[in-house]
């Protein structure tokens, strides 16, 4: 629709002004038709004329929509092993069988779980107010009566990393600033993202009580982000002081996750700035801490998977997912219920419009991905003997913004045949962007380390971090034309790459 | 700032385009001279540099802006009665003090004190899940065990007061809808108001258990607005059966204030649109409602007050208000620690600029307003001997968006000295309003009442019940550049008013 509207521009600048609007669209012309020095794909008129008139009818349609309003009102939160993503289940194996998908079913899977208690967090001095908290996933209880500490204020997390070991901290609460940065592609989240991770495990080496981060987010609002803090393996990139105390403090660490022992906890953005605006006044803070979450016993979780069979290529699965579990604290509108929404609509959407797809599409509805990507990698776990004839996966899971890059990580052969497909969803404003991606979702990751071939519909992320993974994130947030929009392209993607003639799979050597 | 960008703009359409873009600017000077029928006043030349110079210097300065960072940072939240407003007292003496004001004083007085407690709302059918909920200020707390009952709910307040009385709703949670609709002017507040004032009352004189009401405020956030109940009187717009109710229950109601009995619950705009989409599925949902809510022993609280004294007209007294106090879940930045640094900056702007003010500038940071104007009603009370030398009163009280409208509520004689000030701040971007208007803000009233001449500047509104009492009121949420606009509109205008030869009350007959 963007693209429509830009070419619009083009022919009338051509109008009113001659050669540099016809050179304008002959550039972007070029560009959009580069082949990396393979043969050129085209799918016939009819596949073709077939792929649009899908996009047309996705564009119309509510179908979506109603699937995200019915998930995120009817249940509402769904924290991986929690009752509620029990409830959830029941909701997409019913959602998906009135859709008229085949083969639904839920594949089980045990899960360690985390809940999520009381929280007050408080600054005690110099100037007492209350701070706006949260706990983030796998962030321990604190001790009987709370923590009452000062609190070891650090810019950032190479501050805290590369500040010296032992007990330098000891019964101090760390806090760590660092501000994310809002991009469309959201690759400021990375970045950002590495405090959550191991913050706890940096602190906890250096003797501290509790960690404090800023939210990692891009909002202003008192509303601070949750998101699971990490356990370390052989690769994690932490400090020495943090990896001599964690062969010391937790020697089987690579049999068995290293828990935090402390609370790990986010301010929200403007509580994070009350927080910084003290330090830089050159006070010294105090904060008191009462902290109720942890693990609970084992519970149960599970991938819901239903499919469109395909005809004479029946065998071969386009695998296209999302994830049906959200944080506790919003009703995981924009993360993840929009991606349940887009990829069950434009499935439903290719089944309904006749020219049945050559290969099956099967979408997968993953659990507990929040908590550590656990249903992804019990899927591929669960499925490794089929996973050979996955020759395709990708996942929505970038909130509910236009798609506007597509990108694809597939064999050589079958690269003209995502250009080709570029082709036929450029007037949706989208991008043919890399054609070496790896990646194809992070619940799609298992399966790509095992060498299935991806493809990802990008979305404009710039607001996503505003509401990802806190209250907020909620339906009245989403766009609807913008979810349609998803639908479009994930319809005209999937079923023009359930037709093409091709082998998708790097060929060996 | 914005006139000046506006008139900018006619120039260029004039220069361009001939005729049309004069007779705008004849059109605009035409309003901006216009007098009702009275002698047009004119400041002297000096006068007039002098506060223009004063409006340049308010621009460039950051004495508001500090103010306010150093009451939001160091004080923080400050209910009305709590120890914390007690400690914004001491502030704001030390922060008198140390701008040069004179006569720096505490003028206390006692409160009833209303607390609020640990709140927890669940939808417990038909969907299971947590609704985001803040007590409103005089909300009762619930029964032991809590309350566990269905939903009444009704579209509008007006609807409920229509609904039968008697027992009509014995044991339910009554819910009430109303969307507020955004204004530049803040007009929706009002009639969205309503059913947050007496909607506990009609509610409780119905049988209801407790009341729930979509926020007052415009945000789509999670967060909840709070704001205080009221206590009936004998003009309150009350349905004929909660006035029965009222003389039944509560017979000496005009002697001692009609407290709410039951919980009274504001619900985030979110989670008021999930009840909403609910009810509109046809569905019956019940809520468990954990309350903890009340009324304290008596309390203390204080206004404070300092003064730039006057030359020849000193008993004269141009009062300038804001109120100290604030909302206990945001830091009041917007509500109302902008009005604190705006008024306060201002006069001592104008101490500092030489040429000193003919009449004595009094600035009074009134507390307890938010529950119930309680440091205006004190000050009118415990001044009243001096209402008579208080020739002009104004508040700011509208958070920190630029000033766009003037008004005043003064003599004939004086009018045309505000037309004239009108003309010296055209060029920050305000309109000359009103020349009748009855209000000088919320903690002018009693004073208005005892016949004070009011004047005000009112401020762009659009967003600012995005914010007022909500936890979000924090600093970042100021623009620093539209506070400075506001010190220069005030700085001008109370300078001018200072010394002006004319009598602002209006005479007798």
């Amino acid at each position: 629709m963007r693209l429509k509207f830009l070419l619009g521009e083009i022919v009338t600048m051509r109008m009113n002004c001659g050669l540099p609007g016809l050179a304008l669209a002959f550039g972007l012309a070029t560009a959009a038709h580069a082949v990396q020095g393979t043969a050129r794909f085209d799918f016939t008129d009819e596949q073709e004329a077939h792929a649009e008139a899908l996009a047309e009818t996705a564009l119309d349609s509510d179908l979506a929509w109603d699937i995200l309003e019915s998930l995120t009102t009817e249940v509402g939160p769904r924290l991986g092993g929690s009752p509620q993503e029990a409830v959830a289940r029941e909701w997409a194996v019913r959602m998906l069988e009135a859709n008229g998908f085949s083969n639904v079913r839920i594949e089980p899977f045990d899960m360690p779980y985390w809940e999520r208690g009381p929280l007050h967090v408080e600054l005690t001095a110099p100037f007492p107010q209350r701070l706006y908290a949260t706990d983030l996933g796998g962030s321990a209880s604190g001790p009987e009566g709370g923590i009452d500490a000062g609190i070891a204020f650090f810019d950032s997390f190479d501050d805290l990393q590369q500040s010296p070991g032992g007990n330098s901290l000891n019964g101090m609460v760390v806090y760590i600033d660092d501000r994310m940065v809002a991009a469309q592609t959201g690759a400021g989240y990375g970045p950002a993202n590495d405090k959550r991770r191991f913050g706890w495990l940096e602190a906890q080496a250096r003797g501290a009580t509790a960690l404090l981060i800023r939210s990692v987010g891009t909002d202003s609002h008192r509303m601070p982000h949750t998101g699971t803090i990490s356990t370390p393996n052989a690769t994690s990139e932490l400090s020495q002081a943090a990896r001599d105390y964690l062969d010391a403090e937790y020697p089987d660490y690579l049999e068995n996750p290293a828990r935090s022992r402390i609370p790990a906890i986010a301010l929200s953005g403007p509580d994070a700035d009350q927080v910084e605006r003290i330090h830089e006044m050159g006070e010294t803070m105090r904060v008191r801490i009462d902290a109720n979450s942890g693990w609970q016993e084992t519970a149960q979780s599970g991938n819901v998977v239903g499919e469109i069979p395909g005809t004479d290529l029946a065998d071969e699965i386009i695998l296209i997912g999302a994830h049906l579990d959200s944080w506790d604290e919003g009703t995981g509108a924009v993360d993840d219920g929009a991606g349940v929404a887009i990829v069950t609509a434009a499935a439903r959407l290719i089944a309904d419009a006749g020219d049945a797809p050559r290969r099956t599409i099967r979408v997968v509805l993953f659990g507990a991905e929040e908590v550590g990507l656990l249903g992804a990698f019990a899927y591929a776990r669960e499925n490794a003997g089929e996973i050979g004839n996955i020759v395709l996966a990708s996942e929505s899971d970038f909130g509910a913004g236009p798609v506007w890059w597509f990108s694809s990580g597939v064999s050589d052969e079958a690269t003209p045949v995502f250009d080709a497909i570029g082709r036929n969803i450029t007037e949706l404003g989208i991008i043919r962007g890399d054609r070496n991606a790896r990646g194809g979702g992070p619940d799609i990751i298992p399966l790509a380390m095992a060498g299935v071939p991806v493809f990802r519909l990008e979305q404009v992320g710039t607001d996503y971090f505003d509401l990802h993974h806190t209250p907020d994130d909620t339906l009245d947030k989403v766009d609807p034309d913008a979810l349609a929009q998803n639908v479009a392209a994930w319809a005209a993607t999937v079923y023009l790459a359930a037709q093409a003639d091709t082998d998708f799979r790097t060929q060996d050597e």
